[in-house]
C-alpha cells in the first residue's frame, strides 16, 4: 500500500487528537487559507513522512518533483480558459488590421464559439487560428503580447485581472512544499510560451520549470540578431496521455506529487502514483463552489470535465480537494 | 561592449602583477586543472563580476543559466561520439537475436561506417537505424540499457568506462558555476535519454536539467502498470539552429554562459551572447592536444569539426581554451 493510500485512510478514519491539533498547528501555519480536514491532513502527513531523515519512505531533495497542471488547478478555467480569451483578443486585433480575415470560415467559426466547426477534421479550422495568431512572431514579441495582455484584461465575473484571479489555497501548497524541499513544475495543457511570461512572478515557478502545449521555432540572425521565430508546423499537445509525455521529455524523471483537476489531468495522476517505486500523493481538485468561483465535473459547458478522474480517486488513493468545504478563500483580493 | 568582450581584451592585455596574483590564487583553489592564463581569467572575472552585488552587471540568480554543448565539451567526441558506440553495440545484439537484421541494407551501411549511405534522402538510413535500436522500447527499457552499456563497455583508446573519460577542467568548471548560483545545463545533439542515466552522477546535472535530441514517447497502461514507450515517429535534433530552438522550449529564456566546442555549438553561442541585455560569456573548447585526447577542427573524420565558430571567436568575444596549453590534465584518471 502506498503511503498516499495509507495517509488518505488514516486521516479519513480520524486521528488521536494530539496529532490532529499538531497537524491543525502545521495547517494553520503553512496552509492558512484552507479549513483544517482531510484533505490538508494527508497532506501535510505526506510532506512530513518523505521529508523525515530515516523514515522508510524518505525521499531526497532531487527526487522531490511535484507537477501542477494550470487551468482549474492554479487558476480558474471557467468562462474560458484564460488563454483562448487571450487569443480571441488577439485574433480581433487581428482583424481590426486585416479586415478581410473575418471572412475566414475558421475565423468565423471562432467568433462564433462553434466548437464543432473549430476541431471537425482534426481540429484543422483550430490550428489554423492558432497560426493566424502565431506564425511568424518572434518569441520576445509573443512575450510582449502576452504581457501587454494580462497587464489590462479583466476577468469578466471577478473584474480582477486574470493574474490576479489564482487559487490562494493552491499558492500556499506551492509555497509549503518548496519549504519542504521539492521542486514545483507546471505541466499544463495551455502553451509554455504564454504561461512562461508571469509564472515566476505569480506562482514563484520559473521559465524552466514550466512544461506545456508548444509549436516549433526557428532560429535566425535578422540584422545581427538572433531571434526565435514561432510556427505551428509541428504542435505538442500536452494534455492527456499527452502530459507523462511531456514530464518525461523536460523533468526526465517520475514525479511523486500531481495535482490535477479535470480527466485531462488523469494520465499524469496515474504515472504519478502507479507502482512510482517512490511514496507519491495525488490531488484532486473538485470545483464545487458556483458561489465564490464555478460548480462542476460531468457537464462542463468547456473544459474541465472530471468524471474519470474522480471516478478512479478512490481506488488510486487520490485525495479530493473540495473547493466548497476545503477552501477557506479562494481568491487573494477575497476578504 | 558587452563584459565578455571587455574581459576577453583585458586579460589578454595583461592585467596589474596584484590582480593577476589574487585571479590565480581563485583559479588554483577552483579551478586546479587549469593551467591559469587568459582563458580563466575571462572565466573567473565574468563570474566576478556578475554576481557582485551592486555591479553593474550584476544577474540576479534565477537568471544565471549556463548551458554546456557535452560530446567535445564535457568528454571526447572521438574516435566517434560515444552514443553511436552505444547504438552500434545495440545494434549488434539486435542482430545477434534476429540475424536476418544483417540484410537490412541500413544497417549494412552502418556497420560498414558508410555514414554517405545513411545521410542519403535526408537521412533515411540513419533513422531507419534509430527506429531499430529505439522503437517500442519502454523509458525504463531503454534506461537499463543504457546503464548496462555505461557500467561495462570501454573506450578503445583510453581503455576506460567511457563515463570515466570526462574532462576534468569542466567537472571543475561547473563545480566552480554551481557555487556561484548559476544553473548548469547540457544542451547536446546527444540523446536527452542516453545522457540523462548518467548525467547526474557524472556531473552533477539532473535529468530535468539536460536538453538533447529526442523522438516522441506514448503513454499506456500495460497490465495496469503505466509506461512511456519510445517511437521515433518525430524527431527532434538538438544541434545547430535547433540548440537555440531547444534552449528556448525546455528553459524559456536566455543563458548568460555557454559552453561549446564545435560548429555545432555556433547557433547557441550566438543566442547566448550577441545583443544579451545580460552581461554574458562565450567559451569554445579547442581540441589541440593529440597527445593527450585528440586534435581536430577544420577537418575532423567524424563530428567536430570546428571552422565558422572559431573563426566568428574574436569579433564575439568567445574565449577559446586551448586544450593543450590550458588543460593541465584532461581526464580525471590522468595522473
Amino acid at each position: 500500500m502506498s503511503v498516499t493510500r495509507r495517509t488518505f485512510l488514516t486521516a479519513a478514519c480520524g486521528w488521536p487528537a494530539a496529532l490532529v491539533f499538531a497537524q491543525d498547528a502545521d495547517v494553520a501555519t503553512a496552509l492558512p487559507s484552507w479549513n483544517a480536514g482531510a484533505a490538508t491532513q494527508a497532506l501535510v502527513e505526506y510532506v512530513r513522512t518523505v521529508t523525515r531523515e530515516g523514515s522508510p519512505d524518505f525521499i531526497p531533495v532531487p527526487e522531490r518533483i511535484a507537477v501542477f497542471d494550470n487551468d482549474g488547478t492554479l487558476w480558474p478555467e471557467n468562462p474560458l480558459p484564460f488563454q483562448a480569451i487571450f487569443i480571441l483578443d488577439a485574433l480581433q486585433r487581428k482583424i481590426r488590421q486585416q479586415p478581410a480575415l473575418a471572412e475566414n470560415p475558421h475565423v468565423k467559426a471562432t467568433l462564433a464559439g462553434d466548437l464543432n466547426a473549430l476541431m471537425a477534421d482534426h481540429g484543422k479550422g483550430l490550428f489554423a487560428v492558432l497560426a493566424l495568431v502565431h506564425d511568424g512572431v518572434t518569441v520576445d514579441e509573443f512575450e510582449q503580447q502576452v504581457n501587454d495582455w494580462i497587464s489590462t484584461a479583466k476577468h469578466p465575473r471577478f473584474g480582477r485581472r486574470y493574474d490576479e484571479c489564482v487559487y490562494q489555497p493552491m499558492l500556499e501548497v506551492l509555497t509549503y512544499l518548496r519549504a519542504n524541499g521539492f521542486k514545483t513544475f507546471i505541466v499544463s495543457g495551455g502553451g509554455a510560451d504564454f504561461m512562461r511570461v508571469w509564472s515566476e512572478r505569480v506562482y514563484g515557478i520559473p521559465p524552466e520549470q514550466v512544461i506545456g502545449s508548444h509549436g516549433g521555432a526557428k532560429f535566425e540572425l535578422r540584422d545581427g540578431n538572433p531571434v526565435l521565430v514561432k510556427t505551428t508546423s509541428t504542435i505538442f499537445i500536452d494534455d492527456k496521455e499527452g502530459k507523462p509525455v511531456g514530464i518525461h521529455q523536460l523533468i526526465g524523471r517520475r514525479p511523486v506529487m500531481c495535482f490535477g483537476n479535470s480527466d485531462g489531468d488523469k494520465a499524469m495522476l496515474e504515472y504519478t502514483t502507479i507502482n512510482n517505486r517512490r511514496a507519491s500523493f495525488g490531488m484532486i481538485v473538485h470545483h464545487t463552489d458556483a458561489e465564490r468561483e464555478y460548480a462542476y465535473d460531468a457537464q462542463p459547458k468547456s473544459t474541465g470535465k472530471l468524471v474519470e478522474a474522480l471516478a478512479d480517486a478512490g481506488k488510486r488513493g487520490w485525495v479530493v480537494a473540495d473547493m466548497k468545504r476545503d477552501f477557506k478563500r479562494v481568491f487573494p483580493f477575497d476578504q
